[in-house]
């Protein structure tokens, strides 16, 4: 998809191609769309993740609340994004067995409550053996740091869902 | 529900309740969850309004494109939010006739194409014939002025939504 294909859409077409760049999080693709016409791929990452950074800390949190647990309730139940099933599917969160399942359930609890946020990866850049291990790691960080971390990550999603639907590279993007 | 009940929900249970009272900007309400605890209704939906008033303009108008024409190919798909299939159908506007429907659909691609956001109010406190009608008054309006009464019809909605879910009489909340 070209940029002139892009800045000609009306913002009911942006936001159905753009609106789970940030997982479930369509008004950040809503606002984006003020900010055309976009010079090229990364100047439209660009207003996604501004739009990000200049949130209050309450949105900022409000974000990552937005994401499912990896291997959790919404992948048991069939209930994530098609993007997330993906994601998570690529990185054998989908084919976990009975302990490695409930090891990481018991992790993503404790992160939930210690930040009151749900642990959130680039699961494409992952694996089922990485994950446990980066959420434990992850789990003693101090809640400021933890915060700007798991901001980094969104960013990581949606930039390679952003590459995605653009159909770029994502390491030119 | 009482508030002792609300502010024990943690941020799972809180988007899911909630996650509407903004139609399809669940980020909202998973933002307001950091603000617990609430006092009463009153200050719950503080927050909600407080959230949107401190967005930058794009975000506000992010939040605006997030909702559906009234009367709109959504409805006609039986693609709406449940809240908004109600309140569109509590206004009569599911039963119009192709005259009225097609009237509706020019004034809101000129709405669209003149403030760059669907036409938006809280159709629980209108009717199939006054929609049109206020809606053709709106249409005339500066764009900084209009920007403003479709936020504060946001806020119509959400007031009323929040009623609803939290048993409350709208009047006292």
């Amino acid at each position: 998809m070209d940029m002139e294909t892009v800045n000609s859409m009306d913002f009911g077409e942006f936001v159905e191609v753009f609106g789970n760049v940030i997982e479930r999080c369509p008004l950040v693709a809503a606002a984006v769309w003020s900010q055309r016409p976009f010079s090229d791929p990364a100047d439209l990452e660009r207003h996604f993740f501004s739009f990000i950074d200049t949130l209050p800390q309450s949105g900022q949190e409000g974000v990552l609340r937005c994401h499912p647990d990896l291997a959790g309730r919404e992948l048991q139940r069939g209930a994530l994004t098609a993007e997330s099933q993906r994601e998570q599917s690529g990185a054998g969160l989908t084919s976990l067995g009975a302990a490695e399942r409930l090891r990481l359930t018991e992790l993503n609890a404790q992160y939930r409550a210690r930040f009151g946020f749900p642990f959130v990866l680039a699961a494409r850049l992952s694996d089922r053996a990485a994950v446990p291990r980066e959420l434990a790691r992850r789990l003693l960080c101090p809640p400021e740091l933890e915060l700007r971390t798991a901001l980094e990550e969104v960013k990581k999603i949606g930039h390679l869902r952003l590459a995605d639907l653009l159909g770029a590279d994502p390491a030119k993007l």
